[in-house]
């Protein structure tokens, strides 16, 4: 019987860490190319400027926003990959679906950007998310289960890393259910919750999560 | 006689992973540039976003396909390179045509979208899919040939890294001939063997190639 | 007790160092996406395609202060890592806070290019500089706290990072302050500075520093 | 006396390399985004969307082209890294500026294909190609002058390196000047040229150099 080609195929963790790295590089430098100069037919003045900078300065929300969910999802999955001693096929393939789905952020953070008060906005942002937080769930059940993870891993990692993804998603469909009330429930819930996410000092009864 | 530069030139197999992650991380990307949020004017209530994002979904498909072809190929140059031991001038400039190729395929699968009917269209896509499997199938035949794999790769190895870029562009020509059917025969084929390639349950006779 | 997430999260140096690095080289790269190939229509001769480049010559000069901008602020970057031995959390999002500001620099010397005379514009530069000599601050001084520097990093090294980074933000807003008679003259002694801390054969008494 | 920050300011050779294969990516799929599918409205047959196709092929030439300068400056900045220990803040600034140059190749590479005919496109694509030279050049130069090259370096090496770089400068100024005829014999020679540094089986009396 021969060799299957996918027996040894994909096992570079690290060029799996370098297309990610680069691939998140590219999205979080995509919705800069959105803030444009102010036109200089329209500026006669410093006041001009400064007035023209200030009604930009609303687009640096949704830019902001798109910078803490990369942040937050790439130091999740290179939390991972630390864990973990190889690759596979299909821990590839896992990745390259969670990579798809971080190239559509800064479309729907876009989206929420112009249409706050929408809730299928809310909620197509929402979901691509929850997209982000099931690549990152398989990858790590898949690896835990194919024996990639690093000996020194234990029982009590396996336990954070999945609660922790199991709990950010259980809040973030928490804000999204928000929007019942009023998309601007959800998306302070949100934008909250991932500062939280990001900043050091965590609110108490979530960091002990 | 003097030492010729190209003897030492071109070495690192690391330098070349890299650009090449480097690459494939832009072209990924690529693709994302052409989805617009809707415009604000043509927007009165949740209704209209909501049908506006759907006539949007019909492009995430060619940007689903162009990342499952980048997928397969980056996967399948990984697999070559963690066979090799250096790369020299010449394989590095193989890959440098086969990055080539890979700069072009967001262009043939957007051309592929948007004339899903037109069979200049199709073949177009598969001659780009054709170069690809030929950067492969020549890096992996002067490797061999010049020496750069590592001391563990067998004639098993050999045997079934060749077969599978053989198998698949014979798979991919028989689905591009179906156009002379129907191109969405041959849409339908190729999409299929790609998600085929992509997810772990694969069709059985396949999976034995 | 359980094991915190946060303990083992964030901890590879490399990643932080290629996510930095890739969006250090897009940044690098937007501001080419302005520059055009002068229009067909309006060249009929060598002379017209002469004085037409000659008048896209302006554009240039953002485009060189903002790879002089980000190559002190990489090499500073990459200075800093090289003496530490791992990451953690705090330090990835220290980290990622940074970037953000390498990617607003784009914007910030597109800004003041086009309006040189305008306070307003100098000081959204100067304040862009001002948020990344802040955020290597944050992360040196974190560092050094949280005990991730290597064994080999004496108090002359703390001392010598810390004391270039406040002479250079102290000379920046020294520059900044010029604008209360000419913004040129702001810009001139700005631009003169970033080009003393790139070339080799330093100012002596800035070299001392 | 205290310790000087830029004795041990940017020694890394590996972020070097990572930020120059990150920029060379980004430079080698710029092109790609002029490429624009035929628009829907011209098409009504297969036969339009073939002339379509074609008359958009020489568009690719320029691409090529940028694709193979590209490539050899990429292969001879790796090839002196090969030989590097480390890098020093000199030497991270001379490649910066080299980087600079590069990211001006899609420019100066559209300029000429969209003015063929043109002396003053052929200087500056030359111009641009020169600056290039010179910087691999300064970088050799530097390096070997400041001790970063590894032991194994012979003297053998140094002239190899610096012959490629001479030799190659010497060709192109002389495919340059070839535009006093007419700027066709340039572009044709220069291309050649181009294609035998990259392709294997060189000219002879070239392969000796």
């Amino acid at each position: 019987m021969h060799l299957k080609y996918n027996v040894f195929a994909g096992e570079s963790l690290e060029r799996l860490a370098a297309l990610s790295d680069g691939l998140f590089a590219v999205a979080l430098t995509l919705l800069v190319l959105d803030l444009h100069v102010p036109v200089v037919e329209h500026i006669h003045g410093e006041r001009d400027l400064a007035s023209a900078l200030l009604t930009l300065t609303p687009r640096l929300v949704p830019y902001l926003m798109c910078f803490l969910t990369c942040g937050i999802f790439w130091v999740g999955q290179q939390t991972q990959f630390n864990l973990f001693t190889k690759a596979d096929r299909n821990l590839a393939w896992i990745h390259i679906a969670f990579l798809f789905a971080v190239t559509l952020l800064p479309f729907s953070t876009a989206l929420l950007a112009e249409y706050l008060t929408f809730r299928t906005a809310l909620l197509v942002y929402w979901f691509n998310v929850l997209l982000l937080g099931l690549g990152l769930y398989a990858s790590w059940r898949y690896a835990c289960h194919a024996g990639l993870t690093k000996p020194e891993v234990t029982p009590e990692h396996d336990a954070a890393v999945e609660r922790r993804i199991v709990v950010a998603q259980t809040l973030y469909a928490a804000g999204a259910a928000l929007c019942i009330i009023n998309t601007y429930w959800s998306i302070a819930f949100i934008f909250l919750l991932q500062l939280n996410y990001a900043v050091a000092p965590r609110i108490r009864p979530l960091y002990r999560l």
